[in-house]
């Protein structure tokens, strides 16, 4: 089993602003970690916390790139080059991620009033800071996706090495079979890789943006079968 | 060729939440037409100066109607039931509806900052509408849509009527042919039929979601061919 747990691609920061990206992700990383007890004792319970938490916060990025690029394109009267697309795509992409664990438990009121104040902040934030520099951004979100990988790599290894005997065995909710198209008797486990597929590819769709110019073409637009407005 | 002319479906109003939309809509419709001089000796320049403003201000509601659905589904840990696609497409729809416009003329420095001032403008006050009550924007657009349904029918009869003997010869942009599937030989007459009926749609579409819960199922998705979160 293990060894479809691919090593994960890991860009290595080189330009200011990849080191920036780096460095913040670093810091939220640490204390978020401090703050929820995350380390080796983890059971579903935690999981699930940190997970739910994560994944609210992860549909900000797309939306608020597809919307500033958006209001561009309209205020400047210009084209935008296939990217709003692929942004929308990965909002949509990590709501679904939320709505899949959501299946599973329904959480508590202390946490409902935690995620709202984390959104206000952070949407926000990633607003302001995506006004300056959309650069800075997609680096950033690279390095947050690239930590998404390795917590749902650190949580498969949880499941196979018989720690959460819970989601090993658990049948994979209705929304996600649908969403990916999964085996009718697939199990959390296969919920859990496909999440952290589409972590690795949010992952490098946003290094790749990052290293790029605003008006270059998406190059993960499908040419052929799209117009790209 | 009027035949092709249907009358346009007016809503009537029969909620205070529609009163008003049609209100504020009908004060700036009145606005706007006294500064830009609107009325019946219209020619291309003062059509298209038109057409180019319209259009890059009715990209914004669907935009930040599924931007506010969207944060409020991560934050609220709740579906959406659906309608984020929808105005999605609204918004998309829209700025192809100005990309189309733009092949044909680039505007003028003027026009360029006083459009990225209303946006400045609009954008604001209706995200903050839209917070505050998201059936009075939809009832808002629903109407604004009807204006837009009234101008292109005009713009027809210009067309039609001789007024407009360029538009009515001059090839569609490909952009245009591309987007609407439309002849090879299409004329700038059917790109403007082809806008109309857009709007009408997204009239339709608002004045629908105006009258309905913030949680019921979108019944424009299509439901057999997609999972609606
Ligand atoms: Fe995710
Ligand atoms: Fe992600
Ligand atoms: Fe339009
Ligand atoms: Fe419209």
């Amino acid at each position: 089993m293990h060894s479809r747990l691919r090593p994960l691609q890991h860009k290595e920061p080189k330009k200011f602003f990849q080191s920036t990206g780096l460095y913040a992700v670093s810091i939220m990383r640490w204390t978020f970690d401090k703050m929820t007890g995350y380390g080796a004792d983890m059971n579903e319970a935690k999981w699930m916390t940190r997970i739910l938490f994560l994944e609210t916060v992860a549909g900000v990025p797309g939306m608020v790139g597809a919307m500033l690029r958006h209001l561009r394109s309209l205020r400047s009267l210009k084209r935008d080059h296939g990217w709003i697309h692929t942004l929308l795509e990965e909002a949509e992409n990590e709501r679904m991620h939320l709505l899949t664990f959501l299946a599973l438990k329904q959480p508590t009121f202390f946490f409902r009033a935690f995620v709202l104040g984390a959104q206000g902040v952070f949407f926000n934030l990633y607003t302001l800071f995506y006004m300056m520099s959309p650069r800075h951004c997609h680096a950033f979100v690279g390095y947050l996706e690239e930590e998404a990988v390795k917590t749902y790599t650190h949580c498969l290894h949880d499941i196979d090495s018989g720690k959460l005997e819970v989601w090993r065995n658990k049948k994979a909710p209705e929304i996600a079979i649908n969403y990916w198209n999964l085996d009718a008797d697939a199990t959390m486990r296969d919920v859990v890789l496909a999440v952290r597929a589409d972590e690795a590819s949010h992952s490098h769709v946003n290094h790749t943006f990052s290293e790029m110019q605003a008006m270059d073409k998406n190059p993960f637009a499908a040419e052929d079968s799209q117009i790209i407005p």
